[in-house]
């Protein structure tokens, strides 16, 4: 049994740090780098594409919409063509680093508002699933399982790894449970890990409403910039460990 | 006798347009594109590289300094390391747009301030000629014959195209007339295009103190944002036809 | 019978020039200034502040959201609070040129996506609202007849000035037609003249189905940045003095 | 005796967070505000004006370049006139938020490389004298001693307050050591604290040379975005008020 940690990073900004990159390199088989449009910029992706190359880190683009003060968050009404384009822009600067660390670009997981509305909106899907395989069709789209992007990757003939988030509660329909529910997010990093095992080995999980339903993901998201994350992440990893499951980068996960 | 045609080209920026791309690209054998950060931005980017490669114009990037409202053109302090990792982020981000167009970048020509910087300091000159060397050791550098870019660049191993300016007036020491000198800028079409020639044929110009100095060039500037810009380009090239000059892109020149 | 005419302007960013602001100014009686989130800046600010002072416009807010590249015109989602902070902000920038040129704001005039969802969405036309009264309660705030901004202005205490288009068909409702609709833009100066007249006189407009519906304004838009703009603006004006309507900024003519 | 505090805040940005504000504003008299150009926003800024006013503190602007990503460290090249615009847009958009929160701007500091090259470049104090004087004559501008832009605020009729760094180290020219000294920053709050009483009681500093020169300051800066910022701030403060030093904003100082 196989499955790939993937971990947000390069989203410091200038003067502004965010999240402990080095610790966590040690911990992922992913890295999902920022690309200078809601964070990061052209000194932290050149440093952080080559700190994760150095590990064996896999490395992906985790592409965004243009807004700094909004770390991305904030919806935006872009043309499907702007979309498109911006999405390649995004690849191409950080496949770029990539290229210059001697390495290449394994994954795309749209950040923020557009991995949200990627979920629900069949033409942002398209947009992103496009400039993906425009752009480099051997690129692997990191989405959730119930997802229109995930139908518009396959659509066009794109791989998809399916994410799950061993540390947030999951509703009867198989999406996310808001944050702003009770329960939404799960604090206990002994329960987050246990929740991802059964996640990998039984490939299920136990909704907000108690329900049991079928969840199954390639890939366990670990926050990096939450009081604790380097922590609770390597616990999540020596647990997965125990558990005799192997922890390996994408590409060899969705070989099976 | 060969000798390429550059234009700098893609500067429109969202609501605002600036020069006649189109029409200019029916002239010219050599684009630079702007990478999004003096001007430009992914959707004009997307539709330059596309229309130039459509067209067989060769494709270069425009690289610049991060500065929408000052153009480019306002010098900023960037440490070495920063200013290598903004080259390659704009290279990359252009190089994605020629990658999904079927194409490949051709050349560098950095823009604005960063442009007349590498003329004369050498730290500036080999940030920019380690950028290109590490992301891409085929492509070309443009630059004056007489700089620290040049020397820069074919230290590290790259090849270096010569830039000529037909409507601009030189010194003695082969740098160009300061904007505010009187004559430093040739506003008849015919005495520029009769400089170009004899910048091509003779490989010399008058300078504005009245001498003639060697001038060797493989590349000349055409502007696209001034009044009458196409028309002036367009006289360009059909004068430089008739004289028997063959109009090829860089890579052609160079090889002499 | 007394109406203003009001244009956006300062909307020229760095090298990037649009619309003839001086031309205008001696035709308007009120100029909407960008405040440089979506288009100008400080130096485009100052010059059109003064410039507008000098000629005895009144000087009033263009604010919108923070999206250059946009041009204001993608919709954001941005919080109640951040969005009257951004107000805010716009509205101090302005009035510190104003205070520096001697004159002071008399009216704010949301820009673009901003002006259209302040139509009708009742909670960003509460948060404009409150970000008016809490800067300068004397400001005079310019949108639609019918409209949740007018209404939250209204329900605040704040004087509202009701817009007219003369260029743009109304639906029954007494919105404007989107453009996308046959007929949604009048291109005739001749026609748009005698539906201002129409508008100011009898207080009402021919709809795009044909029906005539009441329509009281107090300020019609002429557009700076179309082409023929300012020939168009003078038409209009000459129009409406010819019909002995008093041109007059809009703190005349809200007291009737 | 009387001596001002000042510290440097709201400087947070979007989803980045620097410094304790909250806790400095118990300890210090004036607060430097960012102005949304180098850092802070809207939001911040009014967040940081309606704390800074609530505890007593005065408000002061802390203008900068424009450079998010460069924390505006980085030195850019204006024109006066642009850079005279830039001032005045911050100083009116700050002042936008005093006036919204009921109180006013008492003071300007500028922020990192505009501050530093106040000190040495006479077009620059200028051009900042210039815009103060124009836009608020009642603002007291803050800075070194020894600098270009005391003299410059003096000759147009400014009121100065000078500054003094408690935790740097001084030339015998009385001009900061540069950081890249040895022994450029004092890191025992005990050396800083009677380094500080030193300068308000009699006057003068010993500088890294080992000599002692006189330097005659109003105002003595606390960093905030530093390790154990806060209790070295409180050190001071405690340490100062042990001496019968009263703490009070720079308007009273100023009075003497």
């Amino acid at each position: 049994m196989k499955i790939d940690l993937n971990c947000d990073m390069g989203e410091s900004f200038g003067q502004y740090h965010l999240g402990d990159d080095a610790a966590m390199l040690d911990i992922i088989t992913s890295a999902n780098i920022a690309c200078g449009l809601h964070a990061g910029g052209p000194l932290v992706m050149r440093e952080t594409v080559t700190n994760a190359a150095r590990r064996g880190v896999a490395i992906g683009a985790h592409p965004a919409y243009p807004d700094l003060q909004g770390f991305g968050r904030r919806a935006m009404q872009l043309s499907s063509a702007e979309l498109e384009a911006f999405l390649i822009y995004q690849l191409g600067a950080l496949a770029g680093f990539a290229q210059t660390a001697g390495t290449r670009l394994e994954h795309v997981k749209p950040h923020g508002a557009l991995y949200n509305q990627a979920v629900s909106d069949p033409d942002i899907a398209a947009a992103i699933a496009r400039a993906v395989a425009v752009f480099d069709p051997t690129l692997i789209v990191v989405t959730l399982p119930e997802s229109a992007l995930r139908l518009a990757a396959l659509g066009i003939g794109l791989r998809v790894a399916l994410e799950g988030f061993a540390d947030r509660a999951y509703l009867n329909n198989g999406t996310l449970a808001p944050r702003s529910l009770r329960g939404a997010v799960i604090h206990d990093p002994g329960v987050a890990a246990a929740r991802a095992i059964r996640m990998v080995v039984q490939g299920e999980v136990e909704t907000l409403e108690g329900t049991v339903i079928p969840l199954r993901v390639n890939t366990i998201c670990v926050h990096g910039d939450t009081p604790g994350a380097t922590q609770i992440a390597a616990h999540l990893r020596e647990v997965l460990e125990k558990a005799q499951i192997t922890l390996a980068p994408l590409n060899e996960v969705l070989k099976g």
